[in-house]
Parts: structure tokens; sequence; C-alpha cells
């Protein structure tokens, strides 16, 4: 129906009210949508989704300006419906999550390294962390970054059976930051697949810079879901899963939305602004101009529109670099949290 | 008139273009944007610019594929039309500037050099280049980049009064990079008149990554001028000019655009789609439903339209790694050409 | 006396120890060189130094297993002997400064702070703190890795009046990476005068990579002192020096040892070789081949010995990218803490 | 024999000079020593090693300033006496190698690709090529740089079946960065060995930063070698192997010598120390102090001076950002012009 490109999204939130607006009479959408996107004092809490088999839970912690909203997709035809495999998809979502100060908000990190527990269920033996993305754009850097900052275990416990004196880990933590195609002429899941199959990690977690579809949720959103990822959807072309499936061991995925597709941002503000035209061509005069226009033929003439050129653009904020640099420094410490965490809590070390 | 926003370009040239398509009936208007954005085989050489005061000039190396225009702007009602300063703006376009070659273009850097020489008029004996931008942004590291590679030879002709054997250089050459406003908390203008009061260099030249008005320009484009910069005009602010008023010595600015402004490219793609809707309208009916709106209005329906996070943002290509990279080889060959040159003609060293 | 080469630490705590070793007789020195580097449980606390003119007083808190030496050089003729300017030298020695803790150690970063305070003594309104050293060169990427982390504010008061809310700051805070001089062709005063003489900061903490003697002090050492710094003195040559003198306004210095000058480690073994000979001839045969050479001749015969590739050379860890990386944090929390606390105190915000 | 540390060499050219020196009476090891290491004038060319097995082969080129020296271990008992596998060991000495010129040194650059294609003997269908060390220590990271300039074509030909027109390549090139253990927690043979398991290149290259024994050979020297390399030898522990035993394909490997164990420079200046005082000895006198201790008690009398702590650290020049930098140029231009090489050689493309 959108003709040459596809407006894409990497959370299942926005797939989710994508949907919702699909099916949204035009002269309430504008609304619908922005409803949707941020304004949590519109929102129900532990409402159902309207479609079948996709279950939507909400939670909200007011005073530490903490939302969660659980989007679990249950039958293969939801999915369908929604884009998105069937599974689980957190999203995590802290307005002043980018914003500067003293601790890089372990309010954050403990709320992610929380949800990590749900999601991993005491899978901790042995994990392999992969730091998908191009750690030379600065956007795409989320993952290499967060890698950075982990503590590295595995190599240590193979030698000395423990960690050093005065760290603690509950299990093997390896990582590799296997880069992007342009640098290595590989596919990541080729890369990842010859690392499981000779390291044997019980687990993946993969960290990747994601796709909004709005702006409004860049770099204050955290998703985190079993479903694995499709790596290079941060700011390239979907390649192969890296997922249960591919890689024969459970993957879980954690990402933050940094960019949005060029074409999505300006696809979405033109049919926003003929939405506008409608409605002020109905007050002003029934039977418009746009009025004869049916959705197919106002889609054509947006995709005539978008320069070929902005397929392979991205939108990011200018202060990217210090909202890439506190955001991983978040996310690592609550991997670092989740890590450790069994260890306190069974052996008390 | 525009509103809330700017619609921002370092271009000279594409400055020049806006001019002439506001000049230009709505119905033509496409046509013309899109003729005067690259197409060069619809330019005439040599023509001569319709504004007064303006004059340009334009040369092809069909061959080489480099295209150089000159913009001349020598009145002070002349800048004020075209919002940019008396001075020359030369503009070195390569179609295949940013793509990979074995020797990164060193035909671009020639020219570049030669260019530059115009410019510099001989005066080689003693320059500060300035790198611009953060270079922890991936666009806007072109600059500090670009100083990576330079040959600087001050402190060896302060020490030794020459260059090691080996190395050629016409004169003292001393570079900084002094990074933006967010990392040091203040001006770079501060810092540069700072330095420039203590080494008292003859000469100035800047290198900034810029901000386009069309994404074809993107990569593609050097711009040379003796009006100095704006900092932080690639993906920022506008700061304290950075020319020959504020410094007392002349500027030479070397920009190449790595970015559009999000805002802009939204705004100039809903500006098609009214101009696209206002023809079919007029064809299909007479006084159709955008025929009831003016300028002013439909500008206004934009205005509204744009998000206020967009004016934080901006548009860059997916590959702008490999793309800095290559085009901050070319540029420091150039400059490394140029300082080494005079050497060779006149000392015969 | 020492040929060739000289000795150097920019430790005025390792200055004192050498001082003192000189006065030693031979057969005791090897013994009392390993006191005094580094083993705490030997040395009395509060003792006086034997050289006329310099105080010495020392600190422990063993549970945090932090120690803290103050030498004061309090004449000229002082300064002389021990080969650094007159004033304060805070050494804080904590054997663990450069392991990793979950919380970068803030123990030491509320020692360093403490310490800072007193010599800052209020001075605060407006602070440009300068990363010395090369980012490109691991051991030296201190100075640069410590300003990268820090809250700077001048910009925002500027602008603002104020720090957006949230955030707390006493004062301006500016900061500068100037670089070394093979990538800026200038001299490090240079560049810093320049930006003193624009900005009018009220004082200036430089940060910087040092050189010890001896490895044991390495990433383990942080020193604070008011008498400035010699840049380059890290891994480099000596260069203009940073202080009051030279720049009109007061200038604390903080450093950390990272490296020892190869030279320096290579002499120090084999004077330690001589003197085992020695101690072994004497007891093995009165008269021995080495009593016949006197301490000119030995010196000579080493100096002899040491490659002059050694006079460019440095010594450091193996793990120094993490060490820089955790000292770099210890110290950037400690500064940030210094110019929030103020604020806390005084105006209550 | 020298206790608790092992005088290390990466270099087969330096592990055959030992050799000899082993051999050679105390009173002409200096000279031999001193002739070995570098003074090419001394030496003849095309002579046979004194070693049963090994064949040494010599060849200059006077005017270009460099010395290719082969040296082919042909018995595992050779192998034993040299401490180097089986195989040919290629050396390419060149005096100004890391002192920056126009281009990088393209003659060094063109000598790599001439010896590399005679290991390679044409097998460039499909290669692997690994960088391997860690790219945040500066004299470690010549791996990292050196694929960070490779032209990688392998998902291009995957994609497309040759490469985009204007780039030229006899086959499928692709790369990786694996990292130390210290970041990844896991072994480099385990990385690599999953990655050709599922990308099945015909051969492998790996990249390395290399220890030498003497300051003398540091960036000056490039070894080729169809014996594979040792991880972490260039500034860390012995790793497992990677080489055709442990991948099941053939392993060229490049290196570069940028630092020497802290501890052989300590250990060879102590020892020459002692050599030199031998003779002063028996100049002086008959049966002097140093005569009644023999080989074993000397050495024992050096091990137990150096400090323990030497043994994590390396000697590096202070330049080292730049010799790097210029030297990874040189090594990829070499690797890039074997690529593409045969293409004109033999299909004309």
């Amino acid at each position: 129906m959108l003709g040459k490109f596809e407006v894409r999204t990497d959370l299942a939130l926005e797939a989710h009210e994508n949907y919702e607006e699909m099916a949204t009479p035009p002269h309430l959408r504008s609304a619908a949508s922005r409803a949707a996107a941020g304004d949590h004092k519109t929102r129900k809490h532990g409402e159902n989704s309207g479609i079948h088999g996709v279950r939507v839970e909400e939670e909200a912690d007011e005073e530490r300006e903490i939302y969660i909203t659980t989007v679990t997709i249950e039958t293969e035809n939801a999915a369908k419906a929604m884009g998105k495999a069937v599974g689980t998809y957190i999203t995590i979502e802290a307005p002043n999550m980018s914003t500067p100060d003293e601790d890089y908000h372990r309010e954050i990190s403990e709320e992610l390294a929380k949800q990590l527990d749900v999601l991993l269920d005491g899978r901790k033996d042995s994990v392999l962390v992969v730091g998908l993305g191009n750690r030379e754009v600065t956007p795409d850097a989320l993952g290499p970054d967060v890698v950075n900052n982990l503590r590295i275990t595995r190599h240590m416990m193979k030698e000395y059976g423990r960690m050093p004196s005065g760290m603690e880990a509950s299990g093997e933590i390896s990582a590799i930051v296997p880069g992007v195609m342009a640098q290595t002429g590989m596919e990541t899941l080729e890369i990842i697949r010859g690392v499981v199959g000779q390291t044997h990690p019980g687990i993946v977690i993969v960290i990747d810079a994601l796709a909004a579809r709005s702006t409004k949720r860049l770099n204050r959103t955290i998703q985190v879901t079993d479903t694995g990822i499709h790596p290079g959807s941060g700011v390239g072309n979907h390649r192969n899963a890296i997922n249960e499936e591919t890689l024969g061991i459970p993957v879980i995925a954690v990402g933050v939305p940094t960019v949005v597709d060029a074409a999505t941002i300006v696809n979405d503000t033109m049919e926003e602004l003929i939405a506008e035209m409608d409605r002020q061509d109905s007050m002003k005069m029934l039977g418009g101009a746009l009025g004869t226009l049916d959705q197919a033929e106002k889609h054509e003439m947006i995709c005539k529109l978008i320069s070929p050129y902005l397929n392979t653009m991205f939108v990011t904020p200018k202060d990217i670099d210090e909202t890439v640099k506190y955001l991983s420094y978040t996310i690592s410490e609550a991997l670092n949290m989740t890590f450790a965490r069994d260890c306190h809590r069974e052996t008390g070390c």
C-alpha cells in the first residue's frame, strides 16, 4: 500500500499504536496518535489491547517517572497483524532517560535489571552479550558502548574457577562486538553463530540501537524482548534474524531507539498535512479537492515526492553523542547488576 | 514568513538557488529546483546571475566529472538578498566524491588545492588550521579528522628553522581542534581568538561540516570561501562568526555539507506536496480547496505540523562514517599539497 | 653526574625519597629505597623531613587503605635540593586505585575532592579545567578522558544565569583539551594563555599523566599541587611551565603517574645490580674488582650501556587501557563533586 | 635457566641472532649482538645459517633502503633450537618505515605485497583478514587499524557476484577484529574458529603487533610468515596458537614489532653490564670478582633484581600513535594491492 518504502519501527509499542491508528477514522487519528506517542496521562493502566492475540499491560511509577508497557503477542495471526514475532516486548519509558544526572539514572538501571531478570528467568550461568551496530556512527554505537563497560568474567572463571576477590558474578559473562557488514563482509548472524558454536553460552543478550517511528520516542525508551533482533535495523537494512530459531539458544534483545528513518518522518508529516487539509476542507466546503482522492491515490502522491535518497538516510538529535554515552552507562550498569545479583541472593557472596 | 524555523543552508550555491526559486511562479518551481540541485546538463556555463551584485561563473571538467561554480557577492544589498556575507564562494561538485577509490580522489584534492591557492594568494608563511565540529558525532567530525592528517610544521620550524629532510613545507603550519560548546563551555571564537593572539598566524583556514538544503548535495560538494564561517551551523546553532572582522586576520573556510536539517527536509517535501496538489486541483477543477489558501496560510499550516523536536535533529546518510573518512583524506591531502607547493615553485627545495 | 640522561620523576614524594637515598650509604640504600617506595608499614606518620625547608606530613586511613602525604617545599634552597618548585604537593596513595569496583572508587573521589577543596580554598566561581596529554596514546590520555566526563556549565550559566534544574554547580566550569605539540605545532602554554586571556577564569586546574621513577607507584598515586605543571613531562620532553607565573592566575595540577621513563627503569636496576655486586664482593673478598671503581666511573659505565633509543621510550602496564578508564572516572567524579559542593554548603541550592 | 621470566621475541630473525649469540664467547658477544641488530653493512648477503635445518637468505635493495631476510626452519630439531615453528619467516627491514612521507611508503607496501604473493601462492579466492590486538592500547592497535582501511568485498560479491564498478578485487575479502580476552572473555582462537566454520574462507591472514627483543627493531621491521601466530604475544600472554593446525586452513601472519617486554630490556642491559665488567676486570686484574661467579649465578642475581611488576609492563616509543597510524596504512595498502592484483594479471578485469 505504501509503495516504495516501508514505514518502519523496531518498537512493538509503536507497531501496536500503528495498528490501532489504521483502525481509527481519519478525523480522530491525529489526536489518537498524539495520545499514543507519549502522553501518559491519557492512557489507562492495565487496559487490554483491541487486537485478538495481543495482550497489553501498563504499569506506571509516577514518582520516578518510569512507565512500563508489556506487549505480549500470543498467536501467529496477531504476529502477522503487528508485523512483529510472537513473544514478549517490555517497554520502559522515562522522559528524562538521556538527561545527565549524578549516577547515570540508577533508578532506570534497576528497573531494567528487574525486567531482564523476568525474561532471563535464572538462566545466567553462561551469557554471551553481543554489542550490535557500528561504533563509528554515533547513534549506532550504543551496542559497542554498552559492551565496553560490562564486567567480563568468562576467562577468569575458566582460569581460576571464580572471580578475583572484590568482584561478584553469578556466571560466565562473555561479549563480542561483531561490527557491521560493510566492515566485515559477513552477516552478523554468521559471526555470532560461529562464536556460539565454539563457546557454548546458555543464552545470548543482544544490545542494539533501534529505529522508532516518532522522534518523541527517541532516547527515552528501552525495549526488552525475548524474540531476538534483526541486526542493521537500527540504521541499516534488515538482515538475517538473531533469535532462538537461528542460534539454537534463547536470545534476549535490549534496544533503544536512537534514530528515525528519514523517509518515515517525511511520510508521517505529509500524512498529517493531508489529514489537516481534509479537516479544513470539510469545514470550509463539502466535497473539497482532497475528497476526490482516495487513500491509495494520496499514498501514491506522497511516495512520488519522497526522494529515493531519503531511504538511505536517518534522523537523529544533534546531541546524540552525549545521549548515547549516558544511555550506554545506564544499560551496562543494569546488565552488571543482573549478572551480580544471583550471587547475593543465593550464595550470599 | 516561514514561522518558527529557518530553512537553512550553509551553501551559497543553494542560497542562490533559493533566491531564484522564490522569484519563480509556483507551478514552475519544482522543476526549477530539481534542475538547480545537481542536474549539470541543464545549467549553462558562465551565465550571469539574475540578482544584482551577484556574479556566478561555472566551469566544468566533464572528463574528471568535476564542476566548479564561483558565486561572488559584491554588494551589501546582494548579501542581504542572499543571506550570505560579501565575498567569494567557490563550490566544487563531484558526484563520486565520497565513493572509495585507490588514492582518495587525488584529482579532487588537486582541484581543491588549486582553488585554495587562488584564495590564499601566496599567504602561506604562517597558517593556523582550525578543525571545527564535534569529533564524537560522525557527520560533524570532518574538521577534526582533516586536522588529524595534516602535516604540522610550526614547532619544527621554530626549533630547527626548517623541516626534517624528506618533508617539505612552505611555511609554519599549526592546527587546533577547539571542540564544541557543550564540551568546552566556551564559544569557539573565544578559543580561536585566544590562540591567534598568542601565536600570530598570518591567516586562518577553518574546516567544518556544513548543512545543505537538499540531500542531493550531501557529501559531493566542497565550498571554499574567503568569508569565514559560523561555527555550529553544521549540526548546531549559529554562533559568533569566525571571520576577518572578528579575528583581525583573513579567514578562509573549507566546508562539506554532511547533514540536512530535519525540519528543512520536512518543510521542503511538504511545500512540494502542496504545489503538486495545486497542480492536480487546477487540472481537476477550477477553484479547488487550496486555491482558497494564500501562501502565508499554507506556511502556517506546515509550521504547525513540524514537530518542535525536529529543530534539534539532523538528517544524514547511513554510511556517513565511510564518507567522512574518505572526504577528510581528500581535504587534508589538498591542504598538504597547498602548503608544500610554494616550496617547489619558488625556492626549489 | 648521571651523564646523558636524567632520572626523572614528576612526583614530589619520589623526589624527596631520591634526596634521602642520595644521603644514604650504598650498603643501606636498597633497603631504604624499598621501604620508601610503598611499604607504608615501615613509615612513621607525621614525621619531619630531613631536608631543611621541606615539611612532610603523613596521614593514613587504614580502613579504606588511603594514604595521604603532604610535602611542603618552603624555601628556594629546598626547591633546588628537591628539583621541585616551592609549594604544596599532596599525594594520595591507594593500592587498589586502578582495580575495578562498582562505583569507580567513590571513596578515593571523595578524598581527592577534599584535598582539592583545601588547595582551591573557595575559588570556584570560574574554573578552567585543562586536559593535558595526547588522547591517541593510551597512558597519556588521562587528561583528555577526565575532561570527557566533566559537567561543563559556563555556557549555560552565561546563557541562562544558572544550570538547568536537576544539576548543581557552584560556578562557571569550562574545559579544553589542547592536544600535544606534534598535533598542534604550538606550545600548550600558548593555547592555554590565549584561552585564559579571552575567557578570564579565576583559576586553572590542569589534569595530566605523570612519569614516576618506580613502577610500584604507577596507577595507584594521585598528586595534587598548587605549583602547576610542566606539560609533556608525562611521556615527552619538558615544555614551558603552566603555573601562576606564566598564566597570571593560580594553577592547581592533578596528576597520576602512568608511565616510567625506559632509561630510568634500566638505570635504576643497574644501580641495584652494582650495589648487590658490591655487597657480594665485600662478603667474598676484600678489595674486589668493583671496589676499584668510584661512583662516577660506575655511572659512566651505566650511561654507556643505556641505548640512546631508550630516551624516547616509556614503560607502562599491559592493561593501561582499563586503568586509565577507571582512573579518569575517579578523577572526573572528584571534580564534579568539588564543583557542586559549595552549592550545598552555602546557598543550599 | 633464565629463571622467573622469559626473554621474549616474536621475530624469527632475533630468535636466530639469540641462538648465534648463545654460541658466541662472552667477550665477543656484545659486538656480535650489535652487528646482528641492524647494522646491515656488516652482514653478508645470502649467507647460510650456522644452525642445522635453518636456512637464511638475505637480499638488499640499497637504493630504496629495504632489506629482506628469509629464515626457513626446515626440521623439528631446528624449530626446537630456535623456539619457532617449522616454516618460512620473511623479514622486511626499512629504517625509515615509520617516518611520514607523502604516500605512506608505497615502496614498502609494494615489497610487502610481493612477499605476501609468494606465501599466498594464488590462494586469494576467499580470504579472511583478522586484526588481532587491543584497539584501546596504542601499540597494540596495529591489527584493528589495518582492518579499518581494507577494501572489504565478500558481502558485495555474495550479493552482486562482483564488485561495484571502479573497484577491483580478485576474491571475497572479509575481516574481523575479535578484541582481546579482557574485553571478550573468550580465546581469540575460539572466535576465529567459529567465524571460519561459518564463512569458509580458503585462507586466513592475521595482522598483529609483535614484541621485539631490541628497541632498535621497533617499528622498522615487518615479519611475514606461513606459521601463523600466538595472539597476545604482542603485549600480553601467550594464548592458543592461530595456525593451520588449529584452524584447518592455511594461516599467514603479518606482524610489526611495536613493543619490547620491559623485563627483557632490563635483563639485556644488565647482561651487557656484566659482560662489560668482566672485560674491565680481565684487563685490570686476572681472576677478578666476577670470575668467581658462573653463568647460572649471574642469571640468578639478575632475576632477583627484576621487579615482578616488570613482567606485566612493556616499553614503547613516545610517538607510537603516529607510528602505528603510518604503519597501518602501509600494510593495509599492501593487502589491498595483493587482493586487487590477480584481477589485472589473469582475468584482465
